[in-house]
């Protein structure tokens, strides 16, 4: 049984390893479960790519966008109140219509731009924005090389993520995941730091394939990881994904998506794991393992859920750190 | 005295040295006037810049505009009915604001440097641009490569075109004009095709510092010209321009403004020059010149006044034709 949430979990230094809007929900918790300063999130920039010539980082800025509370409720990504003046002229003039750029998220990539052309690197760039917007938590990207995620198709094609993610709306079947373009990328100082020093090491309810995996690649995480106590959370419920490809992507790469296959997928690397009460009787057929496995209500449909989740991930990661 | 327009004037081949807004004023009426496809305009690049990584070409964009019935009537530069949500943002999160980028304006310029980065050139985008709108005429960046203006201030600083022409509002004293970035540069083909095949050369009541001088200063210009009826329109009225920093410019670098003085700074290059009626007293004290000198109102308030304006420079320079 996963203790009560006890008050001096709140200064337990947690990193999080995350993608966009799954990982973003529970970020939003534990941001405001743990006291300030104690949370990182190591962000997935996988899925960055160059559009308009501007770098896009979809991740980073579903993760900034939600901890600085101008999140779209409805879409997860992009902007609340939201206008679409750049656009609607975009389609009028013919120029590619696929990736919707709102008026205010538009303001942010091109001053990311003019920052990066500056000489900033993207973890600057990215400390600057949660500056400006007072998240106080620390949202770093993963690496600040370009590791772009391209996923091969069935017809052997290769495409880009936002590609495959955006344009063709996760419709082609995938063949194979080729991460960080196919080189051997280090993390960031920043990112290894908060791995290195981190109490305890979340993964995010994320895309274990194209936003998990991307970060897991890095040279030398695995290795830190391994001296750590990780819990990750399921973000497959009832073998199905709440949002986005992930129980899609499972399926064509031969495996039946579930919470079990999630914790195979990550199994030599956690301690703990969370998964949804709807997987409770599933999970009585789970094959044995050591790792502490606790069913919660994973679904946040609002700030009480992330909140509630986030108290008992934190509760069972200091369950095992007291064990240990 | 002029002749009167004729229709057979409409078939001339008529290329314009132009920069932005006065140009643009000019090249409306001569696109009204003259059959489809007679017109060339080749536009000053000198201003052009990176603004947020994006190539931005301010009089390119206010031709454009102006001959698709676009333009802002009353900046002259910009979009009508244009929309302001990005640059709020911008404002908003403390990124640069001082170069007034409308909504609908900055589309155009995402789809430029996404094109520009797909290995189109500056001309054959502003082609594509002139074909997305509908404009028959050609309008040709002067060069493909960056050929920035650069001014010298009295305090012996250095500033960009635009920081000097929209950040610091021309406030700053000119000591010195550097064009082309300081180097020797072509102009682009089509430019110097544009040149070469026109039957008839107008200098636009542009800056003649600023905005025609970079065209005049690229390799083989001024040689091409030599061969060529040319003839040029003042910007400067009664001593003083009717928009920009012309004025003010010839004074700082020790020249009173006047028309006599542009006629005087093109003086190797006219053939006909065409001045403001408001000028016409003042005109018989100038120095004697071989340029057919003639009054018209070159304040081009509506249609009408660049339509007329437009038939006048015409019918100037088809009677030095069937002089020369």
């Amino acid at each position: 049984m996963t203790p009560r949430f006890e008050e001096s979990f709140k200064d337990l230094k947690v990193t999080v390893l995350a993608g966009g809007v799954g990982g973003a929900k529970l970020l939003v918790g534990l941001d405001k479960t743990l006291n300030p300063g104690k949370l990182n999130a190591i962000v997935n920039t996988g899925d960055d790519f160059f559009h308009f010539g501007l770098h896009i980082a979809p991740d980073i800025d579903s993760v900034c966008y939600a901890l600085a509370g101008l999140s779209d409720p409805v879409h997860g990504w992009g902007r609340k109140d939201e206008s679409w003046q750049v656009l609607e002229e975009l389609r009028r003039i013919g120029a590619p219509d696929w990736f919707a750029l709102g008026d205010k998220d538009l303001a942010w990539q091109l001053e990311r731009q003019r920052l990066l052309n500056a000489g900033m690197s993207l973890t600057e760039v990215t400390e600057h924005f949660c500056a400006t917007f007072g998240i106080p938590s620390r949202v770093l990207p993963m690496c600040d090389e370009p590791a772009p995620t391209r996923i091969r198709t069935q017809n052997g094609e290769w495409l880009g993520f936002q590609d495959y993610f955006v344009r063709q709306k996760c419709k082609p079947e995938v063949a194979e995941i080729s991460l960080t373009g196919g080189k051997k990328i280090a993390p960031s100082q920043a990112a290894e730091r908060a791995l290195r020093e981190a109490d305890l090491v979340i993964f995010a309810p994320s895309n274990p394939w194209v936003s998990i995996d991307p970060i897991l690649s890095l040279k030398g995480v695995r290795e830190i990881l391994n001296e750590k106590v990780v819990v990750a959370v399921s973000p497959i419920i009832q073998n199905s994904a709440l949002k986005g490809p992930a129980a899609k992507m499972f399926r064509e790469l031969g495996i039946m998506p579930s919470s079990e296959a999630v914790r195979e997928h990550y199994i030599d690397l956690l301690d703990g794991f969370v998964f949804d009460d709807l997987d409770q009787e599933d999970s009585k057929k789970w094959q044995a393992s050591d790792i502490i496995s606790e069913s919660f209500q994973t679904i946040m449909k609002d700030e009480k859920d992330k909140v509630a989740l986030s108290e008992a991930v934190i509760s069972l990661g200091a369950r095992i750190l007291v064990e240990k």
